[in-house]
């Protein structure tokens, strides 16, 4: 079975996002990394396609047409542009008969989202979006956990992501990663889009219910800054449980402190991503557990996302790979994705919660409804 | 010196917390238990009496009254009765000239909270209230730091207390303590009024700013109780400063996880009662730092709070000793408390929280102002 | 029921062990402090006697003649000397018809432990001594659960102590605490005598097995110092079971950091005195456990050492206290303490070990045989 | 700059170190795999050469020969054997002209090990050995953090490796990674060989200093197994300061717990395979401080050891991927590797190490010298 074959838009020199795509997709030999369009600046994307043995091109549209034109041509596009570039580059490799897995967020508004759904749906081709966390093995036991009832009736949900490296308008100082994330034009929203869309994500495919209503305070704290780099949010979900929302980007001396807790009737679980090869289930009676990646004792979906024994820690990037290697899968299989993977349907529901939580709080409008998402 | 003579209003068999004033009271020979009205049966209140070597009493103003007429009667009183009794015990005892230490909350509501602040005022005796955590010695370092500016301008503070042990409707099973919790006529207000004025305080304390407005989540989670048992409130500080506010009986599994992090310029500190003798603070440039309790680099207030050497753990007993301490150098000196003691100010403060949070929540209010403290 | 009337043997200013003997002592109010030779400076031993409300000797002979004579004299000994005078305070109290609390080690050494067993067979009085951490709920538990056969047969034991704050010769830099501790004529043996008893206690008392080989290195690290400050030992148990003793005051940077595994054929614990209140089971199939204190699941001993709910942290004063509790239960029934309260016998074995090891690292003896505890 | 062209021998179906090298190898795009003798078995071997789009071959040797003999071949070798065969496939590898990185131990026994060393030092090749914890960033840190001198001079070392999956006789019920691990033939020695060897370098790697004199405990507990599964040394190493290395596979529950701390005059630092993200620093005065990888306040090496930001985990493939690519980089620059890949003087030191310990502990001879590292 030969590696599908990959191109990607973005992840040049000084990138963050990018390498990290490229050494998951390849982690584990389903996929090969043939061509890109890395930069728009021709030197920059030849320097990158040379030191990763690719074909490299300086404009996306012509590579699309020139991989499209060869029999070894890509099969599927890694979308790892700034945001603003998401929806057309995802769009355009559909409808030019590539698969698509796009970084986070889907598009940089929620009228975007919703009209690449559409281009999805008509293309037939898979669309894979990397909300990252849903990749380890330790998140996906935890929704094993859930969706089997262990908990009883979930009530509560408490997902925190504090980060701390945009304290300072370090975009002010040269900060590449910083720039283009505080730029509306090519952020669209701010810490909101960039990490809450996770802990958004992360809520719902662990806790199994979605957010019906919410009440946000989003707000700028950095002075001179357009977007917001703090934001929480209190949620209610369908079937009555509570929850809260935290993400901020000026939680200084936070690293990426990713976090989740979801209570039910009968017990608690909480997972952290500074240990994500652990999973703490508290119950109401009797010992908690803790729950190791890679132990014989969890569900199918957590043992296949290790690689190595149980206690040889596996990280961001093999999580990431658990992503790729699950489209990889569906691609050779020619099936959707299996419900691991997130899809344009969480992407919406993601854009979705920017919109109604941003426009909300800008208001001071109280609770409302989750607005926009499909049905 | 001899050791200042309390008295107890309520602890009697089957207390969690009128043994613990008695351990902490005690525990450094600065207080002695020479009275009660443990219960109002006789026979218990005595046999409460004959096992700690006290005068036992059935009816507090029986008591009062009595040990007033003593010259070797009590000079002060720890108030531990449910709820709905803090008021008036804590008024007739200020009025018959002795001091009080009043478990937490101050009152039921807000208007005897500030009729009681009235009392104080014109006793001229002392009133303490046992918000129990700011007694922990790395909490009074946090607060210290913070004050000294180490973080630079506070921007964020979040507050956590989630527990687990209202998640089935106990008080139906023969639960005596969660009896009274959940009874609006003896404990005012549920979840909210029992842990998160903990929380309220705690942020407040550490923080060193005040809550101005908020935006509350209070319900009832578990069928047919009457009071709250889960709340979720968005804070904004004087200063701009924003927070979360989280405390919760319904967190299943959880024990008594009360958490703190708070954000400045320049780092973010967390202390959690799960370590409760170390300090976390981390910095936006530079390793993280991890205070431990009874180490000389700390500050004076942290100093003074441990008995023993570094790694020798103290814990709840020995925190809520450090208020009675405090309270007893205070008596002793005919001073205030020195800002470390939480006092009717702060049971003001926590009770216009709770009514400005739970009319808030109940009339769907979204954002308001806090209303009914002390100016 | 009256407390017990308990008198006190050094403890005096400065003193670290004798203020928590006091607070541990009268904790549950079932002993109460009545006397005490605080120090053998008269004043000193008056100002302690003052602060702590009790009758204050300078000569502890003299206060065992005169607290026999008193129809309300103390009925038990607190002995919270140096080492040296462990044996002497302790028989003569015996022998005056009081029961003894004393502070580890028993002795300065083998032949006087030997014959302070002797002397406790004949006064018919009881005589505890506190290993602490044998207190602590969820050492307890920890021993329950081997006893039990949960982890089948023991294979082998890990127990560490590392301190650091014997790295500088601070006995020649003024502190008290170190002075008498590294003084071969106050002290007996160094670090080994002081804290590897602690381990070598614990190891046994959660094992449920006996030291029966060893292989010694007791060493003197910073120059000019007499006793030792660091010692490892290979160990060997009846049964097979292998182990490692490690202990050290020269762990630069470490507090108090006892730390202990016990591996079995199908499971692993281990307990940490950082956490005290949790004790984690590790199973070779299955999650892993943590138990917490005061939770309604554990055995029947680690239940009843806790006073207060589950989630609020009890530390060393506390874990103190239960052997005080205990130890008051025994004498008020009249029987000898459960054996939960370390003995005579468990004093004889310590000193054994310490001798053992001394002169096996001495000699460079490699394997020996633990010689000179009782049958 | 094209990648360097790898083959592999072993790693076939059902391998757990095979494609850790793979993945390691090619993750920063710096080698390619290109060939393998993967099996023994033809068909196998065609199978995971197909998997992995390299060239099979089912004899090393004509592998060997063939691709010397390619102007593509491949120009390094992964030896990832048993260890029986590592001494003959290196050394024919480097013989052939390849540059060798073997998977430890070097060999089967330590005359084998000097045996190669001649070899790599008359073959001009590069050979390095998969000591993968020196790939961590925070090892590296340690590293320089005692060699800077921060901590002192280094007075004692504690590593510790448990493990606990033979703690049963699993290698008789189809376990194949235990199968050979246990057969003298194929691993040559025991637990000491497999993992007691990753313990004894990881303390030289980091600590500085090299073992001078030992005294082992190396046995056998799992009835009928012929290798030992447990070992427990004391160390004494040059310059005085002291040492304890326990490394055991019946730890039962234990995962991959190595654990590292280093103490010197003036603080110690501790590192753990569980977070190895972090590395905690405790000073004799001060607080103590946590560093976590990929932060800008780490020495260069830690620094260059990670791939993506702070707050990302990354893990043992990562680690090992350090390996390679500072291999690559050797290669690359016709240099030889920089300190941090471990040599083959490293793996003379190790079977010195596991040979001397296993002789003197069969023998009961106590302390003895490490016998047979090269000068």
């Amino acid at each position: 079975m030969s590696p599908i074959r990959l191109a990607m838009v973005g992840g040049g020199p000084g990138a963050f996002i990018g390498p990290v795509h490229r050494m998951a997709a390849e982690l584990d030999g389903r996929l090969r990394l043939v061509a890109g369009a890395f930069s728009r600046d021709p030197a920059k994307s030849t320097l990158a396609a040379e030191a990763w043995g690719a074909r490299g091109y300086a404009d996306w549209r012509e590579m699309l047409a020139a991989e499209a034109a060869r029999p070894d041509g890509a099969q599927a596009v890694a979308v790892v542009t700034p945001n603003h570039l998401h929806f057309a580059v995802s769009a355009a490799a559909l409808q030019a008969g590539l698969h698509v897995m796009s970084d986070k967020p889907a598009t940089v508004n929620l009228a975007e989202a919703r009209e690449l759904a559409d281009v999805v749906a008509r293309s037939g081709h898979l669309y894979g979006l990397t909300y990252t966390y849903t990749g380890y093995p330790m998140v996906r036991e935890a929704r094993e956990i859930v969706a089997r009832g262990d908990l009883g009736q979930i009530r509560k949900i408490v997902v925190e992501y504090p980060q701390g490296w945009l304290s300072r308008p370090i975009e002010r100082e040269g900060a590449k990663q910083a720039e283009w994330r505080v730029d509306p034009a090519l952020a669209g929203a701010g810490c909101i889009g960039d990490i809450g869309v996770h802990a958004f994500n992360l809520a719902e495919f662990v806790g199994g219910v979605r957010v019906e209503r919410l009440c946000a305070d989003v707000s700028t704290v950095v002075p001179g800054r357009q977007l917001d780099d703090d934001c929480n949010v209190l949620l209610r979900f369908e079937g009555g449980a509570r929850g809260v929302l935290i993400a901020s980007q000026i939680s200084a001396g936070a690293r990426n402190g990713l976090r989740l807790q979801v209570y039910g009737e009968k017990g608690g679980l909480s997972w952290s991503h500074e240990r994500p090869s652990q999973l703490t289930v508290d119950w109401l009676d009797g010992p908690s557990h803790i729950l190791h990646a890679a132990s014989g004792y969890l569900g199918v979906a957590a043992q296949a996302a290790s690689r190595i024994p149980t206690g040889h820690p596996e990280g961001f990037i093999e999580a990431f790979a658990n992503l790729y290697r699950d489209f990889a899968d569906a691609i050779a299989e020619r099936r959707p994705t299996a419900g691991l993977v997130p899809s344009i349907a969480e992407g919406v529901r993601s854009m979705a919660f920017v919109e109604t939580a941003v426009a909300a709080s800008r208001d001071g409008a109280g609770w409302v409804a989750l607005q926009g998402a499909l049905p």
